[in-house]
């Protein structure tokens, strides 16, 4: 078979650690089904700005667009928190995001047996939870015109929001596509009552909508959903939205369940390229100490195996490996009760790779 | 005393009856406390769009310039979702906002006794709820420019996000204010990462905390807090935003507690003139049944009491009533368990003004 060519970013923090985790059980695919990956290191984020003063160095962002797909662990970390806009690791993400055109954002959110009760919402509420956020990633406030002026009497700073139609058809053909390969079920999520740039996603929402007549759509504002996220989780399938409100639903969704440091995440273009990477952060608190979870890591990995290669045996089995680790009671530092023995990094991924 | 002018606009949908029982507690103050109130009637909303094609009419806001204080009890419906802009009746409430400068929106969320199993969330983790949204109302993209264009090669759509630091000074020295009256704690969230508007709005914080040495701020991203609220609710005292990220996180802050139809608001300018009004909305599925939960209108002419006029006093036997109806075991439709018998509307009221 072909080799397929994978740029690793570690980035900051725990990164290191947890891609090692996942290196490890991307290293028994290759054994178990036939897979073979070509690995290729590369710097991102605030030790790229340490090392060279660039947070997407050029040699990592040409060797992301010459790779089939990008891991990223993470990056960022309160070292770098004042550093001027250009210096901070984020770039590494907005960057990439941008040059290799990935408007999709896919962010899961599922309830994981054996971890019914890690939420802070009741065991009832979060029963059945899976749902899928489905944010556009290229466009709008994110990446509109900004400025900061001073003017006679004080400072002003503008931020500009911009959809064109053509933005918003590609993010929300993806959901609909999506959504008829799961519940059939779309919520569309906009400030239509304020926005001129919601009025357009919606119009967009409601022509697209009728080619999927097998698809149930709703619309609802961002504040509304903000609510029933919380009142009624399980009753969502798909939820598509533009960057900002994406970024604040998607993490909002990802706390419903309690166990954010299980979440993977998948940022997709028009072709099979993507960018994989756990939806928590560098966590620099208790990063080198071999503590931290890599499940969400490896199961960016597992999606990095079905969207970019279309290896979904090998996907499945990844994730029913985790799944099965998890529900056999092994819980990282983070996951653990009080009293409970926690397992390492390594541990957890030696632990995935057996049930494999 | 003086005769204190109060503009009331019932809106739409249940607005009407809610109101009627804010009314009957509000004559009770002026029995009890020997304060007067001059009520005039306007319309606002829905209602106005139907009978004279315009949600706020020149009467009304006029006789809202002239008043102390505005009561409006709820907007809205979805006869009127699919009208332009102009004639949707959530426009009554940004020219009030807008017309009358009140600029700075204030939203508590507490547990109330006896309503500790209303929330979605775990008992544990709302116990000792008390927190206050302090939304800037004025500003931000609600009130930026705003385009739709047809380009040649399809539709664009723009918004615009302005915030000057005068405008981000005042509402940041309300939220200063508010937070030293309460446990002087003040988190001010933005999305500095990304938003030029956020990176002033940042500076005009830590510019007017050196004002406040007594009062302990923090930082926290949007998305970030979105999470936080759902994971330590309880950790939190005041929270000062912008407009939008207000309007959605001061939503999900109301559904924390599991009691939407018990929370106030007041939007509040430079003077003592505010308008008051329940966070929920017109619930149009259930107006004219007398099954309304009037409480969140009854508390929002509670806090007019106190922000418009300074009687504190009246203010917090209006509040120690509703809450102990509610500690009695007496549910409106909305909160009674199943099973439980509800009290209707009229009936809510009466037992407040009894418990007065
Ligand atoms: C780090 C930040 C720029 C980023 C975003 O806002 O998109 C992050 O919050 C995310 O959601 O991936
Ligand atoms: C009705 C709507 C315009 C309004 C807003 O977005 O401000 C509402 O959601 C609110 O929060 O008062």
């Amino acid at each position: 078979g072909t080799v397929k060519k994978i740029a690793v970013l570690p980035g900051d923090g725990i990164g290191p650690e947890i891609m090692e985790e996942a290196l490890k059980v991307l290293r028994k695919v290759e054994d178990q089904f036939g897979h073979s990956f070509q690995f290729t290191f590369a710097m991102a984020g605030g030790g790229a700005v340490d090392r060279v003063g660039n947070p997407l160095p050029e040699e990592t962002l040409s060797l992301c667009q010459q790779s089939d797909a990008v891991l990223l662990a993470a990056v960022g970390g309160p070292k770098w928190d004042n550093n001027p806009p250009e210096l901070r690791p984020e770039q590494a993400l907005l960057g990439l995001r941008k040059s290799l055109k990935l408007f999709a954002n896919l962010r899961p959110a599922v309830l994981f047996e054996g971890l019914e009760n890690a939420s802070t919402l009741k065991q009832e509420v979060v029963k059945g939870v899976d749902l899928l956020v489905v944010r556009e990633l290229t466009g709008g406030i994110y990446f509109g015109e900004k400025k900061r002026e001073q003017l006679e009497d004080g400072e002003q700073a503008t931020d500009t929001l911009v959809y064109h139609e053509r933005e918003v058809e590609r993010i929300v053909r993806r959901a609909f596509e999506i959504a008829r390969g799961r519940r059939k079920m779309l919520t569309s999520v906009d400030k239509a009552n304020i926005l001129e740039s919601s009025r357009l996603w919606r119009s967009v929402v409601n022509r697209v909508a009728l080619d999927y007549p097998d698809v149930q759509v709703e619309h609802v504002l961002v504040d509304n959903c903000a609510m029933q996220l919380i009142r009624r989780p399980a009753d969502f399938d798909v939820i598509v939205t533009e960057n900002m409100f994406g970024d604040i639903l998607s993490d909002e969704t990802a706390m419903l369940t309690g166990s954010i440091g299980l979440l993977p995440s998948a940022s997709l273009g028009e072709g099979t390229t993507g960018l994989y990477e756990p939806v928590h952060g560098s966590a620099p608190d208790i990063a080198g100490q071999g503590v931290a979870n890599p499940a969400a890591m490896i199961l960016s990995a597992a999606m990095m195996l079905r969207h970019s290669f279309g290896y979904e045996e090998a996907a499945t089995a990844v994730e029913k490996a985790v799944r099965k680790v998890l529900a056999d009671g092994h819980r990282t530092a983070d996951l653990a009760g009080p009293g409970e023995l926690a397992v390492g990094t390594e541990e957890f991924g030696d632990l995935v790779v057996e049930a494999m």
